[in-house]
């Protein structure tokens, strides 16, 4: 295989069509973002944004806010602009609280849609809060409920008629590993089984399918590829056919078919609306839309090849630049078996982590040993990745992840 | 009685300790805000300060704000600054979610710790969505869970050795009457009963004692009296003696003793930060920060007897000037039995308020009937409250409430 330079790099950069998004972002100067599967970064609508909700919608509007500026419409109307990028109806999706939460709501929904079985089925690669979620809902019911799980490569064949619901993330956080969603989907219904889809790193960088392969239910994050901002709302996602036959137990105010009654006795709203639970977080949703609205006129099939070829290009650069020091690719190295980012298991990984924060390439550490870098599309640049792998080798090579200092650890990484 | 004016009104924001006070607050001009109690005013604080933190620590700093600006603290740092509000120590008040939630939290960790029972006991004039919460968590736990509701009269009376927990909203949202919660922890703990205390009317209003009355739960609102904007995040309080005894269902990462450990099994913080559940949402955090922070310096018995006395006010100018417009009070006349709101029932309680708000008069309308007024003593003047009177009387004197517009109904008032 031929060497790629940076020109090289330059040049896949002058044939993007995404490249012209990239300027919808705020971008720091000096700094390589590999992140963005963690906190996105900020769209550049969003600070005008919010002073105009601060200082115009509340601070002049007061309690009229919630009708004037439609307010109590966000979580439904925030839902409708997920929907295309998870493959959903605009009536199937809706913003609100935290993914854990969601989680909780739909895991007791599926319960509740398929009441002769008790079983949860995850893997050891769910994202561990899915799965804490699980099991305090499993100890909250006490009635043989259990979660169960399973190696990742596992799931296929232990779908069988003793489960309920199986409870996956799409994009394993760690290694990048992709599940086949249609085929599990798939089996799932052929054995009665419900499917819950965790697309905390799926919605946004990839095109995703739910409706089309008969997903049940999903849950989704918003601060991640949808660059809502820190602890940025969630959402979630329940197939039509659903929504009025499954219980969620968090019964508020706002999944109440007429909230403004007071009345005392709890009554669901019709459809997705019974999955709302509290007032929404006004602030944080306004952030959210902008966040969503960096993908106007985007396709997602683009974001899904530049995705995989920012991944591509980093596996062989690494191989190019930083042969020989320690790093073992963790992530599929097939781009179909694989989400938007790349992972390096090293020895020191935490270590090495840090002393490339330090010289301005943002990825972030995952225990026992990962390296994790992930890209989002619309604002990468290829030779952002020629860059980042030029500094990798030269941390690698002048071994600076040594110094102490990039050995303490911090609380979030 | 002498008849007031509006000149005595002045002179009583001459001699208001809290008149200064208002200036830490945006207020349109052309507005009475007597809504507060619903969604208070824009701190002149926040928008600064959410400009800087989306900008600079967002947008500069990317994630490594969640440690370099203290996100991860925030829900134990606002906490701390609520604790001082409602009588408790910092290490017993956490900000996190919507207090629909946070009752799901703490009615389910209220069962854990009273075993033996079953009985959730409420009354007739609790914040409807704590009773809905409470009838999820019953149907979801489907042992003999239940909820009763008494009349507010009643409770004292009903607190017997069949409750577990007793939740009950301090200041009812309609009428402004306050439960003597010193009186009813007392009898509660001397049945074995737990406490469970919705503070929506009360924190930031009112001085609050939780410890020293001996409260076991508390939950309360985020964007009434505290300002925090529109869907702010709330809070809870557990006191210290259950924190580690009591078990809440909702098992989320931030609640995990060693999140980024990422564990595939849940293992509870110590003390309060158990109640935890999902990644906080700092952008929101951050704006009831500043709403938290009008508190600096103010005397809440001040706060108290301002509270009191512009409803007295209130009470006396109606009666004084809107006598025989067929309004009725709705609210202890006594002080000592009332929150910080006065309530009148009319006929046309409805139209009548769209009337008011359409004149710049912003109270809100609770079905079937009321006209709710409630009173920010850190933001408004004796004078305001004549005015609103003032333009009370007019509206009812031109019977202006019977024109058609005023009587369509919005979705949320």
């Amino acid at each position: 295989m031929p060497t790629i330079d940076r020109a090289a790099c330059e040049a896949m950069d002058r044939d993007d069509p995404l490249a012209p998004a990239r300027v919808r972002f705020h971008l720091p100067d000096g700094v390589i973002y590999l992140d963005g599967n963690s906190l996105g970064a900020l769209p550049r609508a969003t600070p005008e944004r919010l002073a105009r909700l601060v200082t115009r919608e509340w601070g002049d509007d007061l309690i009229t806010g919630w009708n004037k500026h439609g307010w109590v419409e966000l979580p439904r109307r925030l839902g409708a602009k997920i929907a295309p990028l998870v493959g959903a109806q605009a009536d199937e999706v809706l913003v609100c609280d935290s993914t854990s939460l969601n989680v909780f709501k739909l895991l007791s929904a599926a319960l509740s849609a398929n009441p002769q079985r008790r079983l949860i089925l995850s893997d050891s690669g769910n994202f561990p809060t899915d799965l804490y979620m699980a099991q305090g809902l499993a100890a909250l019911l006490g009635r043989d409920h259990r979660l169960e799980l399973v190696p990742p490569e596992g799931v296929m064949e232990r779908l069988a008629e003793d489960v309920a619901v199986v409870m996956l993330t799409e994009v394993d956080y760690r290694t990048g590993r992709r599940h086949d969603m249609a085929a599990i989907n798939e089996r799932a219904r052929s054995h009665g089984v419900l499917t819950l889809w965790d697309l905390a790193h799926s919605a946004g960088a990839m095109p995703v399918e739910l409706d089309r392969t008969g997903a049940d239910f999903a849950v989704g994050c918003g601060y991640k590829y949808l660059n809502g901002g820190p602890g940025a709302p969630a959402f979630l996602f329940v197939a039509r056919h659903w929504q009025d036959r499954a219980q969620q137990p968090l019964f508020g105010w706002f999944g109440h078919a007429r909230p403004f009654d007071f009345d005392t006795s709890y009554a669901p709203r019709d459809g997705i609306d019974r999955f709302q639970v509290g007032t929404p977080p006004v602030i944080s949703m306004a952030a959210l839309e902008c966040g969503l609205d960096t993908f106007a006129g985007i396709d997602l099939q683009q974001v899904r090849a530049k995705s995989l070829a920012l991944g591509d290009l980093m596996i062989r650069l690494v191989e190019q630049q930083c042969a020989g020091f320690g790093l073992s690719l963790a992530s599929p190295p097939a781009g179909a078996a694989r989400g938007s980012q790349v992972s390096y298991a090293h020895g020191h990984g935490y270590a090495v982590m840090q002393a490339l924060i330090a010289r301005g390439v943002i990825g972030d550490f995952r225990a026992p040993d990962l390296l994790r870098f992930g890209f989002t599309p619309l604002y990468l640049r290829f030779a952002d990745i020629w860059d980042a792998v030029a500094v990798l080798r030269t941390v690698l090579m002048q071994e600076e992840w040594r110094r102490p200092e990039f050995h303490q650890r911090a609380a979030v990484t």
